[in-house]
C-alpha cells in the first residue's frame, strides 16, 4: 500500500496546467489536456488519470508528442461533419476539438461528426463526456489505434486489433449515465497489471499464440504474442467482434489512415458523435425517458445482495463529488512522480 | 425436418408483394416490406424471413397494424436529423423510410440521423443495409421495444430492457461487412427455440425470477417472468448493459416514446444513422482500410481448424448468393403457410 494525500483540486489544475506549459505546450492545451486527465483521476480511473502527465510530457521533451494547438490540422469540415489530422499533438486536445466541433453541428442541425487521425494518447474516454451532457448532449466516443494488435478475431488465434472502446454520456434529470466499455473482454492494462502482480486473470480471456485458451497472463506476453478475446468471450465473442470491426470503421476507416498505412508510432483514430435531443423528441422528453430508465434499473433486486445494481458511471460520478468536496486522493508515489517531473522542468513541487 | 422447396426469388417478390397489397397495403409499402422480409429470408434469417408475412398481414387483417404510406408521419426535419411516428405502420416500411431519410442527410453532409417511434414489428435489421453499403455508405441500426423487458442489468434480477439489437453495414471493396448483434447473450427467440424443443441452453445465460442462473429456458418463462443476462454474462455483463442503455436512449430516448409511457402495444423505436465516408478520408481510403482489415482478418490462424474465421455477414452474403442464382429454399411449412394466407385473400397459391 502507498500513501495518500489529499489535494485540492483547483491548486492541482494549476501545477498540472504549468507542468504542461513549461514542458512546451500553448496554454489552450494546456489547460484543455489538464482538465481531462484530472477528470479521469477523479472519476477513479488511476491507470488514465494523472499518472499519464509524466508519459505525456516524456512524449513533447522527447519531440514524439506535439503541444501546439496549430499543429492539429482540420482536413474537411462541411458544417457537421469533419476531419482532423492531430499530427500527433497531445489526444486529449486532439478529442476535445473534435467533440467541440460535433457538438456545434449537434446544437445547429441535431447531430455532428469529428473524426481524428494520428492523436497522441487520449486517455480515458469517459472522462470527455460531462461538459456535454450538462448542456442536455448525448455525446458518444469510439476510438481505435491502428499501430497496435491485441485482440482476435472471434474463433481466431492471431492478434488483430485493439479493445475499440465505445464511450457515451447520456443526460439525465440527475447526473449523467457515462459508460466507457471496450469491445474486448479485458484490456492490455489488466493483463499487465495481472502479469506485474504474478496473478492469473479472473478468467479465461487469452489465446496463447500456439492456440490455447489461458488465464495466465504471460501467455499474453509472448514474442509472437497471445491475443485477448472480445467481449463476449468464446461462447458470445462473435458479438464483441462485430462491433470491434464497427468502431474500426467508424475510426481509422473514416479517417483514411489506418492498418492498410502500417504506422510505427502509438496514435489513436477517435470519432465524436454529439446528438442534441432537441431536435427529435425534445430534451424534456429525452430526460424524461432515460430518468425513468435509471429508476427501473436502480429498483431492480440484486443477484447478490451486498452489490446493488448500479448504473455505469455512477460510481465515478460519485468519487469525483468526493473529490471536489474534500481533495482528490493522490497515491505517494503519484506524487513523488509528478515532484520529479517539476524539479526536472524547474517548478516548485506539489507536495511543498 | 421439412422438405424445401426451391422458388425464384423474382417470382417470389411478385406473390408477397400481392399479398400485402391485397390485404390492404399500398404498392409503395407492400414493395418495401417485401423486399426486406425477403432479404432477410435469403440472409438466412429465417425467423426474420418470409415467416413473418403471416404475422404482418394477421396484424394488418386485425386492424393492430397499419399499411398506409401516409400514416407514417415525418414530426420533425431539420434536413439532417428527422423524427417519424410510425402509428404502428409496418416496421420495414418506417425503417426503410428512416434511412432514407439518413441516407440523404449522410450525401448532403456527411451524416444524416433519423428516429422512428411506434413502428410495427421491423424484422431482422441485417435485412435492410445492403441498399446503403452498395452506394458507399456506412449505415447504422438501433432498436429496441418500450413496450416489453426481457434482459436485466448487470448484477439484476428483473426483466428492465429488450435485447437492444446494434446492426451496420459497412463497405469494402468485396462484399460489404454486415453485422447485427444484440446486447444481451442471446435472444428470446432462441429461448423460446430451447423451450419448445425440450432442450437447455448452450450456456447459463437466464435468470429465473428467484435469482438464480441458469440455462434452463422454463426458468425464463415463469410469472413473474425469469431474465435473460446482458452481452458479456456474469463476468462481463456490464459492458452489455452499458451499450443497451446506449441503445435505449437513442431509440426510445431520442424518440420521445418509451418505458416512460408504458405502451401496451408491441411496438419498436428504431434509429437509423448513415455516413457517407467522401466527407472524411475519402470513400477510396475508406474502402482500403475496410478491406485490409478484413484480409487481415481472415488470414487469423482459427481456434478450431474445422472452423475458419468469418467476417460478420459473409455466410449470410453466401446463402444470399446462393438463392438469387438457385432460387430460395422455403420450407414446406412456410410454403403451407403464405398458401393458406393467399386462399384467404383469393389469390393464387405459391405452390401451383
Amino acid at each position: 500500500m502507498t500513501q495518500a494525500t489529499h489535494y485540492d483540486v483547483q491548486a492541482l489544475t494549476t501545477f498540472v496546467e504549468r507542468l504542461f506549459e513549461k514542458a512546451g505546450a500553448d496554454t489552450e492545451v494546456a489547460q484543455v489536456v489538464t482538465r481531462v486527465l484530472l477528470e479521469g483521476e477523479l472519476l477513479g480511473h488511476r491507470t488514465h488519470g494523472l499518472n499519464l502527465v509524466s508519459r505525456y510530457i516524456d512524449g513533447m521533451l522527447g519531440g514524439q508528442v506535439k503541444a501546439r494547438a496549430q499543429v492539429l490540422e482540420q482536413v474537411s469540415d462541411s458544417g457537421i461533419s469533419s476531419l482532423f489530422d492531430g499530427h500527433y499533438v497531445l489526444g486529449p486536445y486532439c478529442v476535445s476539438r473534435a467533440l467541440d466541433c460535433a457538438a456545434k453541428g449537434a446544437t445547429s442541425q441535431g447531430i455532428g461528426i469529428a473524426v481524428v487521425r494520428r492523436a497522441a494518447h487520449i486517455g480515458c474516454l469517459a472522462a470527455y463526456l460531462k461538459p456535454y451532457t450538462d448542456q442536455g448532449l448525448v455525446a458518444m466516443l469510439y476510438s481505435s489505434d491502428p499501430s497496435v494488435g491485441l485482440v482476435c478475431a472471434h474463433g481466431g488465434v492471431d492478434p488483430v486489433y485493439t479493445p475499440n472502446p465505445i464511450a457515451a454520456g447520456i443526460p439525465t434529470q440527475g447526473e449523467p449515465i457515462l459508460l466507457d466499455v471496450s469491445m474486448s473482454t479485458v484490456t492490455l492494462g489488466l493483463v499487465g497489471q495481472c502479469r506485474d502482480a504474478g496473478s492469473r486473470l479472473p478468467h479465461s480471456v487469452l489465446v496463447s499464440n500456439d492456440g490455447q485458451l489461458s488465464d495466465d497472463p504471460r501467455d499474453f506476453f509472448t514474442s509472437p504474442q497471445g491475443s485477448i478475446l472480445p467481449l463476449g468471450g468464446q461462447a458470445f465473442g462473435h458479438k464483441g467482434f462485430a462491433l470491434a470491426l464497427l468502431v474500426e470503421a467508424l475510426t481509422s476507416g473514416l479517417a483514411g489512415h489506418g492498418r492498410k498505412d502500417a504506422p510505427d508510432q502509438w496514435g489513436a483514430s477517435a470519432t465524436a458523435v454529439v446528438i442534441d435531443p432537441r431536435f427529435f423528441g425534445g430534451l424534456q422528453a429525452f430526460t424524461d425517458e432515460t430518468s425513468f430508465l435509471g429508476r427501473l434499473i436502480l429498483a431492480s433486486r440484486p443477484l447478490d445482495p451486498e452489490r446493488p445494481v448500479r448504473l455505469p458511471g455512477q460510481a465515478g460520478l460519485a468519487l469525483r463529488r468526493q473529490a471536489l468536496e474534500q481533495g482528490a486522493s493522490l497515491s505517494s508515489q503519484l506524487v513523488a512522480d509528478l515532484d520529479r517531473l517539476a524539479g526536472q522542468l524547474q517548478l516548485p513541487a506539489l507536495s511543498q
